[in-house]
């Protein structure tokens, strides 16, 4: 059976930088306390929201040891292993390992081209290399491969994977994903990447969620998630539909696109709410200014975050 | 408001052919009129289901007399009009009209290169050639181009779409466009065209489905939507992940890929249960035979459909 | 070996209308009698250039009518078949045929996903029904799908392709085609489809090249092709770099993309010297106009054209 | 004007490890050798051929000193920088050049979405902290980016690149990439990345070549780029036409493909030619083996490589 500490919902965190791009440790803590007031279930740190990719070694120890001292075992702490290949990831799994996480999230390798038999070879060389559950993190905009679902399966049932963050946008295969799961006797903890669907993916079955609007909004995923227990679907639903509201923060601005719209949008959000100190974008993207900061003002407060 | 006629199950019609690729009627009514008495709302014929792009002018003006003949006003009929570009379409459409269904159903341009302004004036350009009901069709597995939501939002308004039958698998975008479609006075009725993740786009608040599954299976589509209707979540969830594991008729075969696996599954299983007589396809596609098609008898078994 | 009408230069003919979208048979008279007078090897008419897509049936017809009357039998004509699927592709061949020209020309099956049995038993299908010799087009940016090599290979040495129009855009299958083609014996003419790397594509091993700015430029096109067949590749070099230069018209203007950018530019081009009377664009596309006409008049004017 | 230094046949290293994947110095120092010794104008290392991405920072290190030390001067050392983002790029570039390399080859940022400013933005940033000749690397089969040729134009000419690295399999911007440069002053050296059509390259006017192929045959690369610049482009053509056949040994594998079916095949060969100890790959990536080597074997036979 899966893990029960990793369900619910479990927060991507945004990391706040100081004006001089330095990790802003003040308003990290702030941000944290508040998700974990609020009732989220755990915390997934060195993700694309945490700009893991952005980060040189040095600064994902940073989050890590940051996130780990303040957190203070109140929820469990995923990591983030993300790099290109095999041995990279391991590198930063055994690194996050010694700091006292909780659980790694690693994607398929990228940037060289590969095949399944690969892919499912890379999770259990990460597997034999570490002892901590691992989660697969199927995010095919950043890799540029969908991770196979029957894979997914034989991984679980293996004890190699603790569960999957989806992050695919594929709602038919998530489905499959927690069907297949079921009928295998639920080895994983599958949760959904996803912020405007939540409410479907629940209904499909699944263990929770890694909202990074939660960053935003915890109140209200932890609202949605005890009412999916419940069975109460019509409240699952109102959530959504007032999330899905919020969530337009990331489009409503322009000029900008992908990981600068999303990330930036929340951390403009969190400075508008007093709980980032800045929006600052670590290097090579723009932060949000000007009109894109109004226009996302606006959103905040017809939902009543302002 | 829109349309009432258009909302509920409206499954696309799969076509049944002789062993010499006529057009076999006398399974085309037997097959309808199952769908009809199973109680769905409505039929979409000359979609991807329906092979149109396999299909001869000729054999498109078969099929639509054929359908409006048995179907007899008892539900609506929705016509595709799909081919590449504005004025062969407009042909279609004029067509389709004159041999009697309900409404037209189009998608974007497709095979020359175009963008947002010329996909929006297409729209326009057959709805001013053509008075009956226009739905659009999100299918860019097909097309090439996902449809923008704020561009249907606005052809909604302005009265030229009554609808949208949506298989672009976006979840996501699909939600934006039921909650932009409620926020502009629900002018437009908005189908998912998905088999497996009906339950979760029923939450969302969609008006109906498009099924391809539904010529196999309508009861449990019928059963589904009634459900949602009256906010039965569970059974609606139930009877998805029942539908789901019947869907997996177009995977478990090996071999064949896209038109051929879906919808020569459905014909397979429409043979095998009585309803088709053959389980043709269209030239250049290989019929599904031996083993794939003992694979697909085991899963209508497994699931008391055989 | 291939068949020696269909080398060397073969414009994809642009197709002029009138302001209210008529087929313009003056402006079509003269740009095809400058095309042959400078020494064109052939016409190619019904491709992506002619708006094929955009055409309906009896538009198909008065281009191929109108060109056969006006070609004379002076230089061999190419029709594309272009369609979505076998019998369409079929229909329209049979008719193509029943006009006059010397060739057809079928892209792979498209909309409906398929996989490569069923694009070679397209093309048999093709071939077995009509007596005439058939081009495949590879254009996967319309049809996304590229052929497969050894799938040419063997419908060329089974007489089923008469040759190859390439406009993958893939410089390393081309080689590969022109050199598996001569190890069979050279049963196909294998034609390059762009315009600023026929240089390339010569020194490759080309038959010849199919580029839409023949219609513009095509003294420049029939110099190259010479200089080619002497070895003189300093020549060739040359006059492409002029050509890529004379291409310009297609990227200069904004706001534009696609087929609209690049037989809108061809258009234009052949308008403000004098050959079009207009540049008129089908439905759903818009003609170009203000500065973007200014654009393409000084690369024109920039290169001696006007 | 563009430096002398980076032209001609810059082959990207490929590296022999031992059975147990550690780095093999005698296999590397003899290959390195032994392309010196053909002529060979430059090396690149960590790129995709070196494995970048597969080998941790102390490997990245291990095989820059080692190559470092063994060219000793002879010809310059071009080095990847390849990672996700510009901070962390900045930290491999500074490590390099401390290591003593004579340029440094950057792709645009990848995993994270992104634009055309943050990759301008990012080439300037490395710019700024690294005092070395930079080559842009346009790679988008594993970037999945383009770069922009207006944008390379204007880094060159701003003294941000010295020259572009294109393995973007696009042979018109390729062109047009050669012309801006030769009308900016040529600013940069533009150096093709293929192998099978360097030809056509080189005949629009590119300054060399970054040939994965040249490990296994640099004679016939050396022997091409001296033709190239004598003008003999007879010779130039039949050189390329031999080393395309030789090029077929990353396609007869079966069951294998991209990284693992290129470099696999590589290594292969440096192994039946007695160059590589063996043809050990990185994790997760397969050797080749059995049937596979037998018909890269057969390859090298026919060409007259064993």
């Amino acid at each position: 059976m899966a893990d029960k500490r990793f369900t619910g919902v479990i927060p991507p965190v945004v990391v706040p930088l100081t004006k001089d791009r330095q990790l802003d440790v003040v308003s990290l803590d702030r941000s944290i306390n508040r998700m974990i007031e609020a009732g989220v279930d755990g915390l997934f740190i060195l993700g694309s929201s945490s700009e893991v990719v952005f980060s040189t070694d040095k600064r994902r120890s940073d989050i890590i040891e940051n996130t780990v001292r303040i957190v203070d075992g109140r929820v469990p702490v995923l990591a983030g292993i993300i790099d290109t290949e095999t041995e990279r990831m391991i590198e930063h799994g055994k690194r996050a390992q010694d700091l006292g996480v909780d659980a790694l999230v690693a994607t398929c390798p990228f940037y060289a081209l590969q095949g399944i038999d690969e892919i499912e070879w890379s999770f259990r060389c990460i597997h034999d290399a570490i002892d901590l559950p691992l989660f697969a993190y199927d995010i095919p905009v950043c890799v540029h491969n969908k991770l196979n679902t029957d894979m997914l399966i034989r991984l679980g049932k293996d004890g190699v994977l603790a569960g999957v963050k989806d992050s695919s946008g594929d709602d038919i295969s998530f489905r499959y994903l927690v069907l297949k799961n079921e009928d295998a006797g639920h080895p994983m903890s599958i949760l959904t990447g996803h912020e405007v669907v939540v409410d479907g993916a629940y209904l499909s079955g699944a263990d929770g969620s890694v909202p990074g609007l939660g960053n935003v909004e915890p109140y209200g995923y932890v609202r949605q998630w005890k009412a999916a227990q419940a069975g109460d679907w019509e409240t699952v639903k109102k959530e959504q539909d007032r999330l899905a509201r919020i969530m337009e923060i990331t489009s409503v601005t322009s000029g900008v696109a992908g990981f600068g719209a999303g990330v930036g949008a929340f951390k403009t959000a969190l400075q508008l709410m007093g709980i980032f100190e800045t929006n600052q974008m670590p290097r090579p993207v723009h932060s949000l200014k000007g009109e894109n900061v109004e226009a996302i003002r606006r959103v905040l407060e017809a939902n009543g975050l302002l």
